[in-house]
Parts: structure tokens; sequence; C-alpha cells
């Protein structure tokens, strides 16, 4: 679908083709589909990102709580989205060994305990090893920074998730 | 579960007993985990729709987006939450005649191309004779007007099913 036909989309439909742009946040893609018409995909990824920077810290500290552990429950159960689950699979996630399990899960514990939201990483640009050094390194983190680092994966994923729905912008013909 | 039980879940269980006070929006409920522990339910419920007041316009159209059509095609397929579905049932909205679900339709279909959200009230307070009667008046409204009418009654709806979830605040005892 390229950004004309996103643009000519009802909310309803909007909703339906990139409610999860946002991992769990449909009520972000369907705040954004006011701002229509966008006049390019870059036009659209920054209205999603740009909404998303000017919520209070409150709120985005409630995105990163809509986001599933990495390797976790939502994994083991099924009950991943669509868009996660082929995120997790893709790094590796899913064939991870009792002892990277249980490393992984140690970490995500702390990681919660001691933020108060779950680790998020762009699966897509890392590696399970490249994830747990992160998980490692941004436990190191303050609060305030690590809010900060988090809420630019979630702005990546929905970059990527952006771009797997709609069609990349033309060159520009100058 | 009382409040102070309340302020000792961790956030994935706040979520998961709270997260659908606000239809379809688990971010906001996720948010307001930040702001514990709430010295009452009446608490609770101000820092809701205070997070829900401080949102930008886009993000209020948002949040009546993420609610579905009374009597429409969510009631029809068993997709509706299981909230909305008690709610419209409780309203009489599951057992309209040919001739009230038309009108109904009609009326919905004008008032969203009208708006670009949904028509939003608060089923609990009102039987289908009332919404109808609503449902009319409003569409008579300016966008701007009708946006904040709206919002009142996703407080309405919110306020109740928090009154469902969280045991009521002791008396004063002066």
């Amino acid at each position: 679908m390229d950004i004309t036909r996103i643009n000519s989309l009802s909310y309803e439909d909007f909703v339906h083709v990139l409610g999860n742009v946002v991992e769990n946040c449909p009520v972000i893609t369907a705040a954004v589909w006011s701002m229509r018409p966008f006049a390019s995909l870059a036009a659209l990824e920054a209205a999603v990102t740009d909404f998303i920077e000017a919520l209070p810290e409150q709120g985005k500290e409630g995105i990163l709580r809509c986001h599933p552990d990495l390797a976790g429950r939502d994994l083991r159960n099924g009950t991943l989205t669509r868009e996660s689950l082929e995120e997790q699979a893709g790094a590796g996630l899913d064939a991870l060994d009792a002892a990277e399990l249980s490393h992984m899960a140690r970490l995500n514990g702390e990681y919660k305990e001691r933020f108060g939201f779950p680790f998020v990483i762009c699966a897509r640009m890392n590696d399970k090893e490249a994830i747990l050094r992160q998980l490692s390194r941004r436990l190191a983190h303050g609060c305030a920074e690590e809010r900060a680092s988090a809420i630019e994966e979630v702005k990546k994923i929905c970059r990527l998730r952006l771009r797997s729905l709609v069609l990349p912008d033309p060159p520009n013909r100058l």
C-alpha cells in the first residue's frame, strides 16, 4: 500500500492495517489518523514518533509496559502478537537453550525490578548475543536515561513495522 | 480487591486486572501505574481521567476510535470486549429489531462520517431509547464540543468499570 492509499483509509481500516506499529498500542495509530494526509511514509513515521515523544514520561512508560518480555511467557504460551513473534524468532529468541533461557529470564527480572517496565530492544536489528549484551549494559543505566533508550528502541521497531506495511517513498525527482 | 491490594500489584498484574477500564487502551492503565500508590479508589479514578484530559486532542480522538460501534459489527461478530458486551447487552442493544438496527446503523454511519470517530456513550447509564435520542442530539454538535462530550462519556464508562473491579473507599471517619 502506498502513502496515497494509506491516506484514503477510514480510521477503522487505518487502525486495522497499522494498529500494531507500536506494540499493543492501537490508540497511538488511531490518534495519528487525525494528522492525515501524510505527504510521505517519512511524514507518517514522524507523526507517530512525534506523538510518542510528546507524551508525558508516565505515558512513555505505559508504552514500554505494553511490550512483552523477550523470550518470555508470551513467546512460550503462543500469545505474542504476530509482529513480535516474527521479530523475536528472527533474532533466534525462540531457540534458546536452557542456560540461555535462564540467563535471559534472570536479567529480564532484574531489569523489570529496577525500572518498572520490560526490556525493549529492536530485535530485527540484533541477534541473541547482542540482545543479552545490551540487556546487561542497559541495566547499569539511570532510570531517565534508560527510559529514553527504551523509547528510541520503540521508535526503531515502529519504523521497521511501518516500512513492512507501507511502500517506500519514491526518490525525489529534482 | 481494595486499593491497598491494587497498589501492591506488579505492572503486569495491574494491567491484567485494570487494562480495559478505557476500552482497548491498556497503555493508559499501564501509564497510570507510574503514579501509584493511590490513596483511594477516587485517587485512582482521578489519575486515569487526568491522564486522558492531559492528552492532545488527537490523542483523545484516538481513544474514541478504539471504541466499537454500538450495536455494530463487533456485537454481531462476537468480537466485543467482555466489558463492552455486558454494557451493550445491559442497555438492550443486543436485542434490537430490524428497524431499530437499521436506524442505529444509519445514525452511527452519519456520526462517524461527520466526526471521524464512533459514537461513545455510557451504555450502563442509558437504555436503547435514550441512546438513540442522544445519538440524534449529539449529531448536531460542533466537532470540538462533541469530542469533549464523548470524552466525558469515556470517563463515565471508566469510573463504572473501575468501581466493578476495586472495592469502594471506606467512609471517612472524622
